[in-house]
């Protein structure tokens, strides 16, 4: 079976492209290398059943290069769709950033399947799909759905594209909905960079924000697990799913601390003001997860576990 | 007040600039007259505070020749956006048809409204958002959003981009649910289709599907009605209304026999089968109307009234 990961030498994507190799599965990781890095891969770079391709898949040129190489080792069963800006700050002071590199990747990424026959879709979507609800449990049938980042908006229009195209060709697609995620290798999010500003300077440490933004926080090998219990229970057509631990999460002023702890203990802590670190971040959320629960998955770890954990990945990966 | 209407030549957009002329506003309609056409605004062509613009919205530039137009005129207050591609079918066959008129429109109007200070976006969403959720009354916090047309999902998507937007930087945005709506001047839809087949052949008539399709139907002149009612009564922020007549609407079939009663008695009426004409047409929806009648808004006409009264409108418009 071939797969391709899109965004497969990213935080997710690296971790993803390793666990679809231990199954058996032939895979092309497909990434443009902005935020993404070979050395993500170098643990298989030698596997015969591997493939690395740089490419743009915000464009018609770039997947048809990867769907063709692709197709060439077999025909391309599932592909696991996780390319997208990370950055969701940089997105929303320029919402180009997230139309190309967040949607026009899904879309474009659709029109390959289509033109190839690959069947199976599955989708990294986003808490930030939900916007701001206040103190509800998040399912799957939550609304309104009224993003408040236009990287949000994004997956959303994902999402959208998505569930027409499962009407008209795909077999299956999942829309798997991660909470924040953490670990390793960490390219961006308030652990490395908590832990790159105390590297730079052990006295201090900034936080945007007054730290009472509270989330829930999964590591990224539970992340994983998740999607593999859908990909391999959940029925055909299009559904969405809530990934994330089972609790209302860790507040960031929790997770500052812990940093400061592990990295500089004796770093003195500041914060700024307003519950939002930035526009368009949901300042809290929590999921209800029966739909994910009922096909078999439930996290090890909590949000504390999770962050703890992360925390110390991180720094071993940061030299500390 | 300076108002643009995108979309502005086209079948709601022309009543709509009529009426805002009535209601003494300045106004710049702008259409890339693929479907809209100039003669639909021959009424208020001489009209001081009038302005017909030929532009493609989809485009940065042609977004800037208009909004720079506008704001000759004065501050620009509100836009309201109704260009969109209206053609379901050809959308699904060729989904960039959708990503450009739909959506693009959408994303390429909300950059020159923040380059401009624009504050208020009126836009014109649809019942296609929610995609097929069955039996139930469609509220507008129903979930899950899972279009089955790419027109939906282009739909969804501009809504979820305006979502952000206001977040951002718009003061209002009211995003409207259409039914279908009917009335003159018609350039698209089911009952300028049986009127048009029946002036070429009188004999005979041939409806897509089985005929069981059900919707809700209301007519332009109510729709514009309820948008003038949200826009002068709603709050700040962004909101979707649901707008649409309190019925479950009437049968394909039973609009087929009032168009052959009017146009052509006796005309033999032939159907296809299955419950949906093509694909990503939702065979049967109908509205929860809470939000809008709030407003104060209740329609006049029911889908047996609505259609009624358009189909006479629609063989008048065609000669008959």
């Amino acid at each position: 079976m071939v797969c391709i990961v899109a965004g497969g030498a990213g935080f997710i994507g690296a971790g993803l492209t390793r666990r679809l190799l231990d199954r058996g599965h032939t895979v092309v990781a497909a990434d443009n290398l902005s935020r993404g890095r070979a050395e993500h891969l170098s643990a298989v770079a030698g596997h015969p059943a591997f493939r690395l391709i740089e490419a743009d898949l915000a464009s018609a040129a770039g997947c048809k290069v990867v769907f063709e190489a692709a197709a060439e080792l077999g025909a391309i069963d599932t592909v696991w769709h996780l390319a997208a800006n990370s950055d969701i700050p940089a997105g929303v002071a320029d919402a180009r950033i997230d139309l190309k590199d967040t949607f026009l990747t899904t879309f474009e990424i659709l029109a390959a399947m289509r033109a190839h026959g690959a069947p199976r879709l599955m989708f990294a979507s986003s808490s930030a799909v939900y916007g701001d609800l206040g103190d509800v449990a998040l399912a799957e049938d939550s609304g309104p759905l009224l993003p408040i980042s236009n990287y949000g908006a994004m997956k959303l229009a994902s999402e959208a594209q998505i569930a027409a195209a499962a009407e008209s060709f795909l077999a299956q697609a999942l829309l798997f909905r991660f909470p924040n995620v953490v670990g390793t290798p960490a390219t961006h999010g308030a652990l490395v960079d908590f832990t790159r500003r105390l590297k730079a300077d052990p006295t201090v440490l900034r936080v945007l924000g007054d730290g009472t933004q509270r989330k829930p926080y999964l590591h990224v090998d539970e992340l994983i697990e998740a999607m593999f219990a859908a990909h391999d229970g959940a029925p055909q057509g299009v559904r969405p799913y809530n990934i994330g631990p089972p609790d209302h999460g860790v507040t960031v002023r929790w997770m500052a601390q812990k940093v400061v702890e592990r990295v500089s203990p004796g770093a003195r802590l500041e914060f700024g003001s307003g519950p939002r670190g930035w526009v368009g971040d949901v300042p809290r959320f929590h999921y209800a997860l029966d739909a994910i629960a009922a096909l078999g998955w439930r996290p090890a770890l909590d949000s504390a576990g999770a962050v703890s954990r992360a925390i110390d990945e991180i720094a071993r990966q940061e030299g500390l």
